[in-house]
């Protein structure tokens, strides 16, 4: 070692740098996380979906580029050349390698084909506050089937997800449209030829800034553009009036029941094949809905709704939380949205040449926890461990081990103290790592065939604030007690049991 | 739509590849992999580890080179330059992030600092069956104390984990050396100059080849070299003749108890002082698995075990499986190693410059899950869902969301069919995607009140050669069934029953 030492003390010693965008996650909300994914999951299998898992590399043309900020210089893909000289590239969602997947085995795989997966995707978008360059999906995709039944199913499962999570109907709604509908405006305005597909895009992407500019700021990016927030000017699509006012009053054309925005959305599209076919495959949606009880308290259509993944061919939907929270600058906004998905016909199709229907849902997780955590409904530990063993005498180790092993016999997640510092330090770590129990043994306790038992909390609860009864049965809780090594359990798990909800 | 497939079509179709050395992962391997996962956490913080997640993405500088192959010319890390033309690597295992985030953390951790971390490594190795390029760890590190408590520990969680999925004492052994007893050897061979790093480094790796090559074979390595399976000749690290004696005298100094080999290696190292502190490490841990009670039936001593990572300084420590399976070409061989660790004192310091010691262990997760699966100890279900609602009248789909709802609502994961095929495409469906209960509602028995339930496995089963009993009691199950709505979860349960165990 000594040498190995000599040698790597030799090299320049790198800083301990984490790439931008990217964050360690401690324990708290590891552990809250992985509680929600398994509501999540729940739900999911209820449904009847089954996982799978794809690799995290794919060759970059298997992927294809569908990212909403695809245009924008910075953004995209983490991709490479392999060995081979080939482009791969970190996958920047899990359904494009859910296609891939499809199409490689789609003479063995029986559809509709119902899976979910969650992992990290990878986006090398502009990092910024709670935006990261990696970042966890969680997904459901029922593949090779064109009925509308799946797509309604999506957004059921979406308002079954949240609320088996904890968020209450009416802080919550998921909103529903047809990329079917936009195209049959958009045909509208491009006459006889159809407007550019390169324009129909644009014109997608600007709709899908709605949240942020409004909609007069919408209006003014599709005609000669605006200034945003930061004073930059963003340039317009520089499309005529005529134009801007039938998208308009498209976007104008919400209602507070479904039926409502049908009628208003038929009238948008009058005379466009596949607008009308859109708005079909809502009123089948609807129709699904309303049997399952799935009302305007939980879903809704909106015309606003585009989301801005280029690969959408049908129904879109998110689902969003309505209650409010505070912005960076204090103003109230809603929370927002925290899955997303939609109708993707012609995914497979790039590989295959034949179309292979399919529509999924999406869930942002580290958003979602985010509101979780907000909300309350999932709890963020500090640690896993709430007992630790001292080693008060260095000579004793084996006992203390046994005292360990005995709690952990028990179900007691217990640390064994494996540093060496004195027991001062020992009771300082005890407390900076989140321990309530701290269990010391010295010779002479030993001797007597006992131990002491420290509540380490109880100090802190009685200096705080608190009410007169707890106070009162605070005190009559011993902060140290002794027990004898029988009764060690039982009186750790007492201790242990003051704290529990 | 319309326009955006043939803008697609016009693109070349991209072949749906994988990434050779990837994988995809059905539904079977993920759940008993889930199973295993649990499992092994739970004993994780029992005893008091708690998660720490890091990036995917690391700089390459901060990585380090410590990859046991990292001389030959296609092993290594998946790297590039990002934008800011820094070198960028997927992380090869989970413990030089670790040191990373230690290294810039270290003023706010409490130590010795306890995290467990699963999740997929990336190595560029050459790809070959059951090898793969993405694979999964599962690591546990105490990180902050030189005490051999910890490393004694790890070996107790090596086992602990072991047993608690079901591999039985006797079918796994955890074996145990110090890499410093190594280099104490080492350092007699090369007198006062001692032996030159680079040579140190090539003995080790060759040792660690041991396994594969044999006694003889390493002897030959050591030497002029030797040919391979294959018929390659692999040039040796030319020692003579002494120093292979010495080489190989240590490496035959095994023995069936933990006290015999102390002897036994203290022998080898005679006036080392770097093997003496070796020896002397190896009797501390020796001390307490003693009084914990881990005997040579869990924990042995063996001077062979070296494990191949470079950044090693310690105790280094495998659990192997030593139940016999059968190799490619048929002949008997033990599982081998699934689950591998020890004390890495230098790898913080490599940013730091200051010594933060360190030891703990990493699980070869898809090798772990391998074997669990070859011993039955886990079980690879095909799918989550055993229940399938058909739909055999497309007016009445409201109707069949309404027995999905209610088979949900019971806490039976239930599939509604969402595809457009009929009602006989729909049982073959079933069949495939491991349905076992199949419901049916015609509109007479709608009118009725009742649903049909058809049990999808009683025919295969009575088909296949089964016990006589077993027989007699499948011949008394109705494969197909009616029921009231009201009965119809009942139902529905009773023939999931049949074949649950």
């Amino acid at each position: 070692m000594s040498e190995q030492a000599a040698r790597k003390q030799k090299q320049p010693r790198p800083a301990p740098r984490r790439l931008k965008g990217f964050r360690d996650i401690p324990a708290g909300p590891i552990l809250a996380r992985e509680q929600m994914i398994r509501t999540i999951r729940e739900v999911y299998e209820r449904y009847g979906f089954s996982p799978l898992e794809t690799p995290a590399l794919e060759y970059v043309d298997c992927l294809g580029k569908f990212l909403p900020e695809a245009d924008q210089p910075d953004a995209g893909i983490f991709a490479f050349r392999d060995e081979d000289d080939e482009w791969v590239g970190l996958r920047y969602d899990l359904t494009a390698p859910l296609s891939r997947y499809v199409a490689a085995n789609i003479n063995e795989l029986s559809t509709p084909f119902r899976r979910y997966q969650v992992g990290p995707v990878w986006r090398m978008d502009k990092p910024g506050p709670g935006r990261f360059r990696e970042f966890t999906q969680f997904d459901f995709d029922s593949v090779g089937t064109a009925s509308m039944i799946a797509d309604a199913e999506a957004c059921t499962i979406m308002a079954d997800v949240l609320e088996a999570l904890g968020i209450r109907r009416g802080d919550y709604v998921i909103r529903v449209n047809n990329r079917k509908v936009l195209n049959g405006v958009l045909e509208r305005i491009g006459g006889q030829a159809g407007l550019d597909y390169g324009v129909q895009l644009n014109v997608l992407r600007t709709i899908d800034k709605l949240d942020k500019a409004g909609l007069a700021g919408v209006a003014e990016l599709l005609s000669s553009g605006r200034k945003d927030e930061s004073g930059a000017f963003i340039p317009g699509l520089g499309l005529a009036a005529g134009p801007i006012d039938r998208i308009m009053a498209y976007l104008g054309s919400g209602a507070p029941t479904r039926a409502a925005v049908l009628d208003a959305l038929a009238a948008q599209v009058e005379g466009s094949e596949i607008g009308a076919q859109g708005v079909d495959e809502l009123r089948q949606i609807d129709a699904f809905l309303a049997a399952g009880g799935y009302d305007e308290s939980r879903v809704v259509f909106d015309p606003t709704v585009v989301r801005g993944l280029e690969y959408y061919t049908g129904p879109v939907f998110e689902g969003v939380l309505t209650f409010e929270i505070s912005d960076d600058d204090g103003s109230p906004r809603q929370f927002g949205s925290v899955f997303g998905g939609g109708r993707y016909d012609g995914l497979v199709q790039r590989f295959l040449g034949r179309e292979i229907p399919a529509t999924g849902g999406s869930i942002g997780v580290d958003r979602l926890l985010a509101a979780l955590l907000h909300l309350g409904a999932v709890r963020s530990e500090p640690a896993v461990a709430r007992v630790l063993v001292t080693r008060l005498d260095k000579t004793m180790t084996g006992d203390y081990q046994r005292l360990a092993a005995r709690l952990r016999a028990a179900g007691i997640n217990t640390e064994l103290y494996v540093g060496t510092q004195n027991i001062g330090k020992q009771f300082k770590y005890a407390s900076d790592t989140g321990k309530i129990a701290v269990v010391v043994m010295g010779s002479d306790e030993a001797a007597r065939g006992e131990v002491s038992i420290k509540d380490l909390r109880l100090g802190d609860e009685l200096s705080r604030e608190i009410g007169e009864d707890r106070k009162r049965w605070l005190e009559q809780q011993p902060a140290q007690l002794s027990a004898p090594l029988d009764g060690m359990v039982e009186a750790v798990r007492g201790i242990l049991g003051r704290y529990s909800e």
